[in-house]
């Protein structure tokens, strides 16, 4: 017994849109390639890839696109070169929410069906069982481009709301970059009286690991409201404590401007009232409504 | 068989000192303790704890005195009034590494063997597995110590440069609140569009966990100084996707505060010529030296 799997279409070969392209390819899945330097193809076309001369005969080419290009105007405008009418667009483009919910409304109006996504990875990731990649939009669309899109990581599907991937996505994003701004600033502390970063390393990532629990606790507070009960240690001793690490930074010589927002906010919400409760309180003075 | 413990003397009996004294009474050590309010020793003294009526009476009832006071000033303040020589002081009130350095000096005019240390729990923690506490200062001093400090948690002796423990205490708290800070970043991003923050939860603490490999990779290139080799995702192209983050916080009505310093940093090193390295280069734009 033999299974016809059909093309799929990648757009756009950057890093990241060649390692979605190599994945299906090692997966057997068949697909057709287009990139503006036609060049940055050939790598692939010699593993088995077609290539397309054009994005419109990328488009043709397959019931399944998928767009990996620079920014959203470049999906656009490269599409829109194409017929999309019945087809499946499936844009891992890095972009807003906002962004997606309007390209949403410009693919319908194309009579395409729409999944927006975001890759939880780094090129070198895709394939591998670390990678995931999450998608809102149209249910059709995510059923129908599944088996291509399970090739590159776990497949996250999180609703009909076509903004929630590029949301979550920058959510998760904005939540690494917090914690790497927190260990720069760390190992510059660390290392401000000439130790090695590396001596220091493992008992970071041990203690940052101890505390992602820090997650949960949080969540159930914002989500419950209540963030009077059960405190450890409260805003008001952390916003005095908080100030020990401001000041070593400057003994050392090291510049606080990473942590003196969150010193600020601290301040500012024991102020209003809110001493006595925990410190992630503070998140609805990130809210610009203040809810 | 039976061995004598010789007292150990605890200072100070907030919600920390009450710990660590009530840990040292459940793995039977005899314990003096002293508390400007009285009352807060009844607890303690009715588990089995000697009271003592002044500090210099509690110095003098052990050969290990453990101070876990507001800050460095109080605890000068306290253990001045008492005879500290062949005392040995153990001070696990926060401060500054600066502070500890000065303190030790003060300590050795007064006669004491002199060691700093960091406590890394809350304190329901103390006494468990999961507590480590940092020292550093005179070894003799730890050594001595030793039997009842490691009663609190897992002992780890950074050496004698007395500043270390505060230091890498320090370092420790600053990487969680950076971490802490894009957690509430995060939630707040995640939570903006209604949906609950105990949903979203789970996959930040995935994403994190699968990110903490940050620390080690940036503590090799800050060790080495070499940010070129390797560089899976360069400071340019994250720069230009860090704008996203900030334009996504923006759109959902969210401070974009504590994420706009790292930006700052990302965009200025990438400017002075190093958009082709990886992130972790930022850490000499944080040293005041630019060492």
């Amino acid at each position: 017994m033999t299974t016809h799997t059909p093309s799929t279409t990648v757009l756009g070969l950057g890093a990241m849109g060649t390692a979605l392209a190599r994945a299906l390819l090692s997966a057997g899945h068949p697909v057709t390639v287009w990139n503006r330097t036609a060049a940055k193809a050939d790598a692939l076309v010699a593993r088995g890839a077609a290539r397309a001369a054009s994005p419109a005969e990328a488009v043709a080419a397959s019931p399944v696109v998928v767009a990996c290009l620079l920014d959203y105007d470049s999906v656009r405008e490269v599409l829109g070169t194409g017929n999309l009418q019945g087809r499946t667009i499936v844009n891992l483009t890095n972009g807003t929410p906002g962004q997606a919910r309007e390209f949403a409304e410009w693919a319908a109006c194309q009579g395409a069906d729409y999944l927006d996504g975001g890759i939880m990875a780094v090129p070198p990731m895709i394939g591998s069982p670390a990678a995931f990649v999450l998608y809102s939009g149209s249910r059709t669309a995510f059923d129908r481009a599944r088996p291509a899109l399970d090739v590159f990581g776990e497949s996250v599907y999180l609703g009909e709301d076509v903004g929630r991937a590029a949301l979550t996505d920058i959510a998760l994003l904005t939540g690494m970059y917090g914690m790497f701004g927190g260990i720069l600033q760390s190992l510059a502390l660390a290392t401000s009286d000439g130790a090695p970063a590396t001596g220091f390393a493992p008992m970071l990532t041990r203690w940052l690991q101890a505390m992602s629990g820090l997650v949960d606790t949080a969540a159930k507070q914002i989500d419950s409201g209540d963030y009077a009960t059960g405190v450890v240690s409260n805003l008001g001793m952390q916003a005095a404590g908080f100030d020990n690490l401001l000041r070593t930074a400057d003994e050392q010589g090291v510049s606080g401007e990473l942590l003196a927002p969150l010193g600020r906010l601290m301040r500012q919400r024991a102020a209003d009232g809110h001493a006595h409760e925990d410190v992630a309180g503070i998140i609805h003075h990130l809210r610009k409504d203040n809810a």
